[in-house]
């Protein structure tokens, strides 16, 4: 009884996530936005270790280099290291990759408010590193400026992203999931996706 | 050559965490603050899991629970997963938990602001779950509190926590070290607290 009610808690129905949600139920970036013009002078930033940070000048990444001229599927959750539902998300992806590559697409993106060395940390010990492409947004400023985010205070978290992916074609969105909840994968997970490309 | 480069950049000479740090050279607690009256109605959050975070109802630990009546050992730096400063940092306090127990320390505590699972993947990761306590300040509300805070932005991590260890008696701060970089570790390290208990 105690397991099904914190494998419940954990995975579908966590109240503070919840709430947090209720915050928002809808996101201004929508299908037809443009992704580049929505986040202007926004960068993302490339996980990688500390050292590789040091080596690379803390360089970031304009969002023109991730989604000019490419087929991208992007999904953005609230963090790492959150849990058997995160954990589920991403593998879905990681496992679906090949078929997203039979079906055209360039990139598959996981981004999170998290700085760029714990998402590759994380992206580490989920073994998805090389299917996938994780960045940080460790200001939110991503986030902020497609309405993205949500008070996850309550989960000891902080501001951080909703549970969303979209099919960007060169930074034009052609579909858009935003889960009610962030604890949710109800549209946000890579099968629904893989039918809308 | 160029791997002394990088050696030198991420052991001592970061030039961003040192115009970070050079907001601020001191910071408000000092010898002879109570810190729990410096930073009221402040808790932090032990590290664990997601699940062990579901199952505690997200509870945060009130700082009397962690100083009041004991003799502490505290240490900050500026985040998980951040390089071999920081992994230098820890394992130093690990290594000599059996001193510091000698000396009648009932607890060494290590704190970030990052949250309380990121906290926790690093510990394990770290090894150091079992000699240390760690606790996520994942709304740097304790850190703001003390005068602790930096902006590490250049480095792609934002506002986190400068580079500190406190020797504390019953809430009292009897020593407390602070950096002038958050990537040196030239006085907050273990032997410096060792001699100062």
């Amino acid at each position: 009884m105690a397991s099904s009610v914190v494998k419940r808690a954990t995975c579908s129905a966590v109240a503070v996530l919840r709430s947090g949600a209720s915050l928002r139920s809808y996101a201004r970036v929508a299908s037809g936005t443009d992704i580049i013009a929505a986040a202007p002078n926004v960068s993302l930033q490339k996980a990688r270790s500390w050292d590789d940070g040091v080596s690379s000048k803390f360089s970031t990444t304009p969002l023109k280099d991730i989604f000019k001229d490419k087929k991208v599927v992007i999904f953005g959750l609230p963090g790492a290291y959150t849990g058997v539902c995160s954990n589920k998300h991403v593998p879905a992806y990681k496992d679906n990759i090949e078929k997203f590559k039979a079906k055209g697409i360039d990139s598959v993106v996981c981004v999170s408010i998290n700085d760029p060395y714990v998402m590759n940390a994380w992206a580490e010990k989920l073994q998805a590193q090389d299917a996938i492409e994780f960045y940080g947004d460790f200001d939110g400023s991503f986030h902020k400026s497609l309405d993205l985010v949500t008070d996850l205070s309550g989960a000891l978290l902080g501001t951080r992203s909703q549970r969303w992916s979209a099919y960007v074609v060169n930074g034009k969105v052609k579909a858009l999931n935003v889960e009610e909840a962030p604890s949710d994968v109800k549209v946000s997970g890579a099968d629904t996706i893989l039918e809308q490309i």
